[in-house]
């Protein structure tokens, strides 16, 4: 019957591990003591599990995986990314990873599925019932990312005559039913969606009244081939908690519980963040060698713009050759404009992700970065001609500062705005090479505005 | 009965509003043509025609929500963010605002209201009845950002030795249940949750069975003073839809659905994202000034750090008089180290936010990116010394660089992941500040390697 919270339970509770158990667990694994771990383990939730089990080293983690042996919860593999996710499928085998998959919903299965190379994936296949194996590969033929992977297939769909006391008795008597289930889809006689009914609907209503009374307009159905990104925004635009999802000719192929879309825009806005940044978003569990290809390539392209960069200062060796304080004062230029594009450009890969950025307000969005990066450009032009001055007792100097100062900060701030928006235009994902194009451009405008400008007035 | 659905309905389907239907708004809008107005809007959602709002410009939004009048949906308020949700609340004024908030559910009316100043909120409560008022002040009370804030007060809530049936009567009879339930919580004699019950299982179940003999044990409770990135983790880890509030003696004082988490969820990745690109949050819509004022400081720590980067190299101006190639040269190595330390610090900003990083691994972590630094260093110290010997034909010139390449690269590597980690132990949040220290050190230790070494060995 479940005791009454007590006071401390409340405030003592913590969201996901504490280090304690964490602590623990991994003593009792470097001991290798398997009364340890289990009283360590306790009933621990299984996505709690997952997450320490990708926080292990790789002997931790075949050990604990071997101690769970046949007690293994299949749920464990669905809560598990990636590199690590394909490291405990190696470690259980192809038969034990089958009869995991049997056991999960639909959508779970796919998602695990998907890890293995074609090889282990028709073994694991082989292993399945037949009906099993060819709802899997049907889910399989969807394009990743896409909603026909997300969804569930198991839904409970019901004529739009039958009445909530019929629905009841059939719930109460089908086996088969999702884990858990929102609504009801109400579908014709082609199970083509024609309404839903929340489930809190049904329970409010009267067991007499037809589910064609009362159901709502299918209004959110969700084309199994929409992208994941397009089926979170429109679960968050309307605050949706669970979508049913139609085939080609409309007919009913499954439904996305909001569950599964709370990981779909935390992996989507990390996505950007992470190309902002130059790294994959499964970086964390990459090897060391994966790790360093993956970057590789990143700072490759970097290296190019570097050089750019360089060769342009190399334009005006003659120049700082009689003034050297330019090379002590060019780096200030460069990275002013650098951090005044990147401003514009962080809320425009996010502004255009999120569909706030549009033709409605391109125009205006832009002019307003125009008028950010001239006026806070005029401003730090005057601190730095002002700082330029002091330091080496040379108004003209300052002067040449100052001005390459907002020349840059104003193209910055235009080239940080503008290039993401013409990436979007032309259907490229801006964050992917927004980084690169504005960093060079930056440094290369930085550099020749001051050392030009420092040839023409200084010399 | 809902037509149903033919095949182009589902391909045409489209999320969100078209860029067409805007076109025929704004059109409609500066025409100051009522009838196209009303006709261009048709019946399009609450959540699309906010958005609309937000892309509109200061005159077509107070004319748009001029021809609403009387009409407006309260609902649109809530979907409303920051400057332009405070800009339309000034539009309608405190009566209408108050009828508004009347009509919404406490979650929503208390984000609505947190935007109105202390005078402007007094006003509007006092406008509403005494019960409503009372209710919006205790929800007020609790700190921003809280489970307080985001949870709904309206709960169905039932004893444990209710019957099905006879909650399926309370449903059927209680007019003031929430919109929208998905879960009953089972308290006992002292308001305190002691199970939960999901509408699924509710239906399942024979209508003979009381609730405390299915209910689930009340796992997944929520402390109303619990941060709102806590409580989106929670909702996230056990992928729930529905979880009760409690108060500080464990009495139910609310509940939190999925459809108020996904806001949350994207809201705290976008807000690390931002503070990494050196921006606020509600950046697109604050006006010019607002942004100028925001910005100016990030440029502005920037500074300081781009003139400590300066000073360094002008402690070596002697050296660079002699080698101007080294004045050509050194953004490279400032550039690189830049790169390679921003790689690190968006990974380990972004696991430690989701608790993947934690005291488990973070030795691993910090060795990884040791050895990644050291080995892409080592590989790109090669490829710019070679770059460097074929461009300006010294092989000392070649060596210095790639000696201040690798060197600055395994500097960069540490500091990008050490730097986020202790922020974090500290309990500083690790993207405000990042970004900063990061660029500082890898600029510094660039520019002193690059020219130190070169005034050691080339002189």
């Amino acid at each position: 019957m479940g005791e009454p919270l007590a006071r401390e339970t409340v405030e003592d509770r913590q969201v996901g591990l504490d280090d304690q158990q964490r602590t623990a667990v991994i003593a009792a694994l470097d001991d290798g003591d398997r009364e340890a771990l289990r009283a360590a383990l306790g009933d621990i939730h299984v996505a709690d599990l997952a997450d320490l089990i990708e926080q292990l080293s790789h002997e931790q983690r075949r050990s604990l995986i071997e101690s769970q042996g046949s007690d293994l919860d299949p749920e464990l593999l669905s809560e598990l990314h990636g590199p690590v996710l394909a490291e405990v499928l190696d470690l259980i085998g192809p038969r034990e990873a089958a009869a995991a998959l049997a056991q999960m919903d639909s959508d779970d299965a796919v998602y695990v599925l998907n890890e293995f190379d074609d090889d282990q994936q028709r073994e694991v296949l082989a292993e399945l019932a037949p009906a099993e194996r060819q709802a899997l590969q049907a889910s399989l033929a969807f394009p990743e990312d896409s909603a026909g992977r997300l969804m569930q297939r198991d839904v409970v769909a019901v004529p739009d005559y039958w009445t909530i006391g019929r629905v009841l008795q059939y719930l109460r008597g089908e086996a088969d039913l999702p884990d858990r289930f929102y609504e009801i889809v109400v579908v014709d006689g082609e199970n083509r969606p024609v309404g839903t009914v929340p489930l809190d609907r049904m329970l409010r209503t009267h067991a007499d009244l037809a589910v064609g009374l009362i159901m709502g307009k299918a209004e959110h159905l969700v084309p199994v081939d929409m992208d994941q990104e397009e089926v979170a925004f429109l679960f968050q635009q309307y605050r949706l908690v669970s979508a049913a999802v139609v085939d080609r000719e409309g007919r009913l192929a499954g439904v996305i519980t909001a569950d599964d879309i709370a990981d779909v825009i935390e992996e989507e806005v990390e996505e950007d963040a992470m190309l902002l940044g130059g790294v994959a978003e499964t970086d964390i569990q990459e090897s060391v060698w994966d790790t360093i290809r993956l970057r590789f390539t990143w700072l490759f392209v970097n290296l190019g713009n570097a050089f750019l960069a360089a060769s342009v200062i190399g334009l005006f060796d003659g120049t700082i050759e009689k003034i050297v304080a330019l090379a002590v004062l060019m780096p200030i230029v460069a990275s002013m404009g650098g951090n005044a594009a990147t401003q514009p450009l962080t809320v425009a890969v996010r502004t255009l992700a999120t569909k706030e950025l549009t033709t409605a307000n391109a125009r205006r969005v832009v002019l307003k970065e125009f008028w950010v990066g001239a006026i806070n450009g005029s401003v730090f032009a005057l601190i730095v001609g002002i700082i330029g001055f002091g330091w080496f007792g040379d108004w003209e100097l300052g002067l040449v500062l100052g001005c390459a100062m907002v020349i840059n900060m104003m193209v910055a701030a235009l080239v940080g705005v503008l290039v993401p928006i013409g990436l979007d235009r032309v259907g490229v994902d801006p964050a992917i090479a927004s980084g690169v194009f504005v960093t060079t451009v930056t440094d290369v405008v930085g550099f020749l505005a001051f050392l030009g400008l420092a040839t023409l007035l200084l010399l």
